[in-house]
Formats: C-alpha cells, structure tokens, sequence
C-alpha cells in the first residue's frame, strides 16, 4: 500500500546504469545570481500603498532622532528638513524624492575581476553571517571566537562557491583588542579571499581605516569612479540613528562607497508587536537614512536593509524563521523595487543553539523568503546560529550548500525542445524506463541540483560509511577546505603596502578592549 | 561590531515584563487552512501554453496504457477513445473536457462535522506521511512497523492541530497479514481519530471494504450525496495505468467518493531527466484519469496528484527538496487551477535517514513550495523520512510544528488599524521601548506563531534544560502526547457493527502475507 518512490525497477536500473554515470564535471559559479523567476508579490496595490502612507506618516509626524553627531543635524537643516532639538521630520515625499539620486543598482567591484558582483535589479548576492562574538563546532563546543577562527572562516568562505561576497565579521576576533581587530579583519578579507567584502563602522576611524585600505587595493582613482567596500549599519530602533550610522555614511558615502542601512526591529520591543508597523517602521527608518546618505554625495551606492524579527510571547526571547519576518521579507521586496533602490535582507536564521533540525527548518523557511522576495544582498545567508550570536562552522557549509538549491530555482525552468524531450518517447515505451535513453544521456550532468551534504544513499549504505548526521558531514567537509585551501593571489607591493598600512596604524592606537 | 538583536536594553526589558505575559490561551485550531495569500505563479501564460500543449502533445499522439482491465479498456471505447490494444490516446482536448465535470472543490466530512475539510479552491488541508514499511524513533531506532506503531501514530495525528486529515498508512503496520491490515487500519482512523482519512486500494475488494465501513460510520443515503472516503493511487508512470488505479476508480468514484491519482515520477527514470517534460507527463497522466474518473461518474470527486522527484546524479537515488520539485510543485498548481481540478501535492519531503538538519532543510523547502503554489490537499505533510521509506516519530511532531507557521502565513498580513498601531507611537518615544505600551500588551497574544519545538532561550537557559537538541524535544513532545489521548466519542453501535464488519471480513479472507 505504500508510495515508495524506490521501486525495485529503478534501482536495479539505477544500479546498472551509475557506472555510465561519470564524475560531475566542476562548474565554475557564477561571480552572483542573475534572477530569472518573477516575485512573490505577497501584497497588493492597496496594502503596499497603506504601509507607504504609514512610513510617511512616520517620517513627517513623528520624525527620527539624529543624536550625537551635530553635523549630521546641519546637513539635515540645509537640506530644508524640520529639525527640533534633535528630532528630525521631513515633509511627506521628501525622503523618497532625495532616495531618488541612489543608484536602482551598482557593481561592487573585487580585486579579481570575475568575482565583482551587482547589487541592485534582478541580481542577488549571498554572504555569510555577520558579528556573533562566538563560535562553535561539534568538536570543541561553544567558545569566544578567535583570530584563528576568524581566518579559518574567511578561508572557507573564499572557496564556497554559492557565497558571492565575504561580509565582514564572520565571527569576532575576541583576541584581538577591540580597537585594532577591523584592521586584522579588513586585511585579511583583502588577502584570503578574493571576492568582495564590507568595511569596518563601529568608529569613524575604523570606517576610515577600511576606506583607506581599499584604497591601497583598489587605487585611489579607480575608487573615486566605484564601489569597492560598503559599510552595513544599523538603526537605533525605534526611530533613533546614532553617531555610528551617520559617520559611516559621511565615510563611505563620502568616497562614493556603498551603505547598507538595516533598522533591526524585534516586534514588540524596538517597533510595535503587530507586523504591518514594524515593516512600515522599518520602511521609514531606512528610507530616512537612505535620503541622508544622497545629501552626502548624490549617487553614492545606497542599500536598504531590513531585520525584523518576532518574539516568543511565553519568554520575550527573539524567534526566527517564524511566518511573521517570512512575510516581512517579502513584503520589504515590494517597498523596495516601488522606492528604486537594491534591497538588503537576512539570511539563513535560527534561534537553535545547535545545527540541528530547528536550526534547518528555520533557515530554510527564512532563507527562501529572501529569495522569493527579491533581495539583492543577503547577509547573513550561511552559519547563523543561537539568534546571531553564535557562529557555526558545520552551518556555514550546510547553509551554503542549500544556497546552491536556491541559485538553481533562481535560474528558472528551460521549455526549449530539449527540455521538452519529445524524442525520448520514441525511445521509451510507456511502462518503459528512461535510465538509458539518449535523452537521459546527454543531460543527466546538468539536469539536478547536486547536494553536496545531502546524503540520499538507502539506509544500509548510510550506516556503511558511519550512520553519520549531517552536522558530522560538514564537519568532514570544513576541515577538508581548510585543507585544500590555497590562496588567490595577490599582487605583492599591494600587500606590502597593507601590511605596512596595518603595522603603522596598530603602533598609533592604543589597545582597548572594549 | 556584531549585529546582535539581544541587545541588553531588550533582554533586561523583556525580563522585567515577562511575569506579566500571561500564558497564552489555547486557540482552538481550524479544521482546514482558508487561503488568504495569492498564489506564487511561477511561469507566465507562455510556459504554461507549452506545457499543456506537450500534455495534449503526450496523450495524442503517444496515449497511456491501460493493462490488466478490460473493463476500463471498454468504457474507454464507449466513450470515444483511441483503443489499440491496451493503448489508449485520446484527441486533443478530450480529456480537458472530460474533466469538467469534477468538482472544483468539495467538502469531505467527516463523523465530526467540526472537522470536515474542503478540498480545492482556497482550502489547503496538511495530511501525514503515507506508505513506509519501516519507522524510526530516537531511542529505538528503525525496525519495521507494527500495528502498535500504527495505532499510536494515528492517535498523535488526532491531536497534532496542524493536521487536517489523517491520511491512512501512517506507518505500515507489518505484524498483521497483507491480506487483512487494511480492515484494522481503516478501523483505527474511524476509531481513535475524528478527522477525515482515506482508503484502502490494493485490491478492488479492499478498497470495497474501505468503502463499505464508511457506509457503517456515514450511512448509506448520505454517502450517495456526499464525499466522506478518498482512495490516493498512483500511475505506474510512464504512461502506464494499471487495474489498481482503475478499480479503485470504479470502488471509489463509483460509490461518489473521492479519487486522488498521483503519479509517481522520479526524473530520469519514470520520466524524461528534463523537469519541464517531466511535469507535463505528470500533468498528461493525471488529466487521462481524472477523464477516466468522470466517465465512471460524473461529479465524482477527482484530485489531480503529482509526485516529482529529482534524482542523485552521483549514484541514481531519489532526491528531495530539491529546486526542480520544487519548481514543479509551482507549475503543477498552475496546471491544475488552469483544469479546475484540486491538487495533491507531497510534503515534507526527505532522503535523510535521521530528523537531523538534512531532513529539515529539504522538507521545509519541500513544504513551503506547496504552500506557494496553493496545493490543496497535501500527503506527506508530516513524519517523512529515508525517502518514504520510513515513518519517524519525531519528525512527525516536528513537522507538525513547522506546519503551524505555514497556516499562519497563509492567512496573510492585517492591516487594519490595530495593525498599524499609530496610537503606540504618542506613547513610545524613539530610542524607547514598545514591550510595555498599550498596543503591545493588548496585541501580544496573538502576534506571533509559538512554534512549540523550536528553542529561543539563551544558551544558559537551554544547557539549564539539558542541552536538548530538536529530536529529543519532539521525543518528548510525541510521548506526552500519547500519555494526554484521550478517544473522540463515537456512537456505540456504528462501533459494534465496524468491528463486526471487521470480525466477518477477517473470517472470509485467508491470512496472506504478499
């Protein structure tokens, strides 16, 4: 009575026909994705307008607090806002109208030519999670991240081929004094990986320091012209922008680099507990932001962020990968594509303080909602762990080899008269097999997505190679990186020229860990 | 530098209110979901055209085999059918045509009005894993199922909310002889279960008796008029139908009951290796049956089915919650809604042989696209392991769990004016906090989805409880619900004469083990 999807036809078929099958070719990834499939358009006309009419609302009634950095206020002023004290509200329209000079995409350009990625339009690019202050692998349990891990990650990262960028702060460095660890992080991005990555932003200083290695790396001139680093900040929700966020955008936005904007709203404590308010509020903050960004220098690379999370009503605790932030993802799509600038959202989340079956099903259900969605930089998209503070390992090549399933969906469905295999019912009769058929020949090699950590042996070869679970097989695969890792290389006075850059400002500042 | 939601100020302000959050009340769960969210159509109007036109393309020109049923042969010949041999091709349209006179959709009661379903339209209806002959749990690991299996896994199906119909081999119960566990299974639904459930059909005399007790539980006049018993078959694809399917049609559809007819193809085996082709040979398949359905009696309810698998291109083994099923799902609701059929769509879907991150990260997106794409009745929803292999009690509770935040999804985003909680903001300055303000203490309890098994506390908390991971928290949940069953009443004589039915039947039928 069963629906065994493993008859004995196939897999005596299977069987005789897996020799012919021979090793999958390696296909080089794709520098990013080019998105072929339409939008999930989760609202209509209506609701989209609403919650557009609801940030306006915000931004003009209740406007945002600019605190602690007096310039920002004056620019602010010039630019004809409302400016109260600190309180800051522009008049209907105006912030979409000033988000208008910011580029509907941009090319984030990496020292290797091929891995330079768009940020905006139908393109979408992953990167692995950002700031956890922990780490963790089945081994040796949860502890502080370190410099070693750090590099570990970084060097994983270079060579997953569905992670498009590096991030940043793939876990912290907790060895290293708080006030000199960007500049280990930036320069070791810069000489591991060769794929584009983010600066530093919790100091002004520290977002100099980033700008100005870039410098070194990419040339002065060629940067003047293009984007080569972005800053990701948050705002202090509700509805407060720091000193954090208006320095880094003076920074970046200042050497026509990128900023990536995304208010982090736990509904219920920085944004109203119902949704609607949260994405409204959300929309508002960034879209503040974003206009501020364009009275620093029009046209610089703007990203608008989003991070809304839900809560557990019984503890207070954040909850991820729960149908509310799901939806959020996909409605902040719309919002996005209607304002005209590129959209940044998370990524592969969890609560699960373990890569177990939570932490999966949440990633998953979180994950896909970025990609249905339309989101252009996804951060956050592989080893996310315990509500981000923990960074996995085992996660971080699980997650990854799930983004390849979305790169595939991402590329849609071929209906040429290949696909359509006419021919192969000449072939085969019905009641017949396809296993052998010229047709089944001359496509299996690119016609399924090939999980790397998807075991899909029977049971009786699983338990051959150990009964394993799949955090023990990505155990074997990260090691197995580390090992195989090599360096893309890098040209040697730009490196020297780093690590002078590194040495000289370690010597002017003084170690502080905090 | 970290981008960590638990800020202190949150944590802290969250403590402080958490004697006040009352334990939520429990909402007593809908019999079925009631769509509110548009459907995610995954191709346009072209792609569609084509595959419909290989699907008329396929039953044309190529036709299906109808072996083993000369009966069906001769109502096919009645009907105006192709018939050369046991081949069966209808002119383009035909079927199309033919399946006009299935229902859109209809209601299947149940002996608990409170818990019949629709089937079709807007309603989504979540059923469990149906099939394997083994069964897992972690602490006894697998053997083959037992009717004390079965018997326990349909009484946690009666009280997992998320579950709207509890399908019928939960698990096969392997103790009892082939010849007579249909009668014990069928028993066992109508018995510790008010929600619908489906029947027997591996032998026409097996899916008469399934037939025949509903006529005891339903009586016989309310029967003729209404659906309260579904048969779920499979073509032998490709293009072959045999006499299980159309018998089960003439038991099933002749008695008004519901027909769901999937067919099985694994991509490469069963069908071409291109996902377009496959999908329309499934879409061809189905719709020659559905036509089948209707000529045997018109109106008959008739549920059109897939059942799309990707294959390992390493060793030829079935894969799941890969992106071409999942492509398909979306499509394959687009064919059905263009025919006016409801769809059966599979589930949470897995090759992992444990309820470890594997399984959860493919049945998640196995799940969400039959979610997106509007399946209406969806088998497999919970408890599937080892591709169909194998039933896990774990996974079931933990399935069920995750369906929780799909119903939720589901019912789409409010809007209204407590949505949009403006009145919050003249009570919270920016930089404050909503966890205490009025709209949230008004709105906190039905804000979020509680997903029972997933872990938000912080790490202490958690290595406080044990450290569990998600399968030990679902071993937990799954034993208590066992202990907490309690029996739905049933009126004392339908249940003398079922087991009566029962008693006689096993007499007639000599105990057979094939």
């Amino acid at each position: 009575m069963s629906e065994i999807p493993q008859s004995k036809k196939t897999r005596a078929s299977a069987r005789r026909r897996r020799g012919r099958f021979r090793e999958r070719k390696q296909i080089k990834a794709p520098a990013y994705i080019k998105r072929q499939i339409p939008y999930y358009e989760f609202l209509g006309e209506e609701g989209i307008n609403k919650l557009e009419d609801q940030a306006d609302w915000i931004i003009q009634e209740i406007g945002l607090e600019f605190r602690d950095d007096p310039r920002a206020l004056e620019i602010w002023k010039a630019a004809g806002a409302d400016v109260k004290g600190t309180r800051v509200r522009l008049d209907r329209g105006m912030a979409r109208e000033l988000c208008k000079t910011a580029p509907a995409e941009f090319t984030q350009h990496s020292r290797n030519p091929e891995r330079s990625v768009r940020i905006g339009g139908n393109a979408q690019v992953f990167a692995p999670v950002y700031g956890p202050p922990f780490i963790r692998d089945i081994k040796q349990g949860r502890r502080y991240g370190s410099y070693q891990d750090f590099e570990n990650l970084v060097k994983i990262v270079s060579q997953l081929p569905s992670l498009h960028h590096s991030g940043l702060v793939i876990v912290e460095p907790c060895d290293l004094p708080v006030s000199k660890r960007h500049l280990d992080m930036v320069y070791a991005h810069m000489k591991f990986c060769d794929k584009p990555h983010l600066g530093a932003i919790t100091e002004k200083s520290r977002a100099q320091d980033s700008v100005d290695m870039a410098r070194i790396l990419h040339g002065e001139a060629f940067m003047e012209e293009n984007c080569v680093i972005m800053g990701n900040v948050n705002t202090n929700s509700p509805l407060l922008v720091d000193r954090v966020v208006t320095e880094a955008a003076q920074v970046y936005c200042g050497a026509n680099q990128g900023l990536i904007v995304a208010p982090f709203i736990l509904g219920g404590a920085m944004g109203p507990v119902t949704t609607a308010a949260s994405i409204a509020q959300a929309f508002a903050e960034a879209m503040m932001v974003g206009a501020f960004t364009q009275l620093i220098r029009p046209g610089a690379p703007f990203v608008m962020g989003n991070f809304l999370s839900s809560m557990s009503l019984r503890t207070g605790a954040p909850t991820f990968g729960m149908p509310e932030p799901v939806i959020s993802n996909l409605i902040i799509g719309q919002l996005a594509r209607r304002l005209g600038v590129p959209l940044r959202c998370g990524g592969s989340l969890t609560a699960s303080k373990l890569p177990d079956a939570q932490a999966a099903y949440e990633s998953a259900d979180s994950m896909m909602s970025t990609v249905l969605g339309g989101a252009n930089f996804i951060l956050h998209a592989a080893g996310w762990l315990e509500g981000g503070l923990c960074t996995s390992y085992e996660k971080l090549v699980m997650d990854a080899d799930r983004l390849g399933a979305y790169q595939v969906m991402l590329a849609g469905l071929a209906l040429d008269d290949n696909a359509m295999a006419r021919d192969a019912y000449a072939e085969v009769e019905p009641g017949g097999h396809f296993l052998g058929c010229a047709h089944t020949m001359a496509n299996y090699e690119t016609a399924y997505y090939d999980a790397l950590l998807s075991d899909s042996n029977n049971v009786e070869q699983w338990e051959e190679s150990g009964s394993k679970d799949t955090a023990q097989r990505a155990y074997e695969r990260w090691n197995q990186l580390l090992k195989d890792y090599e360096a893309p290389p890098l040209d040697q006075s730009k490196d020297e020229a780093l690590k002078e850059y590194v040495a000289k400002r370690k010597n002017e500042i003084p170690d502080a860990w905090y």
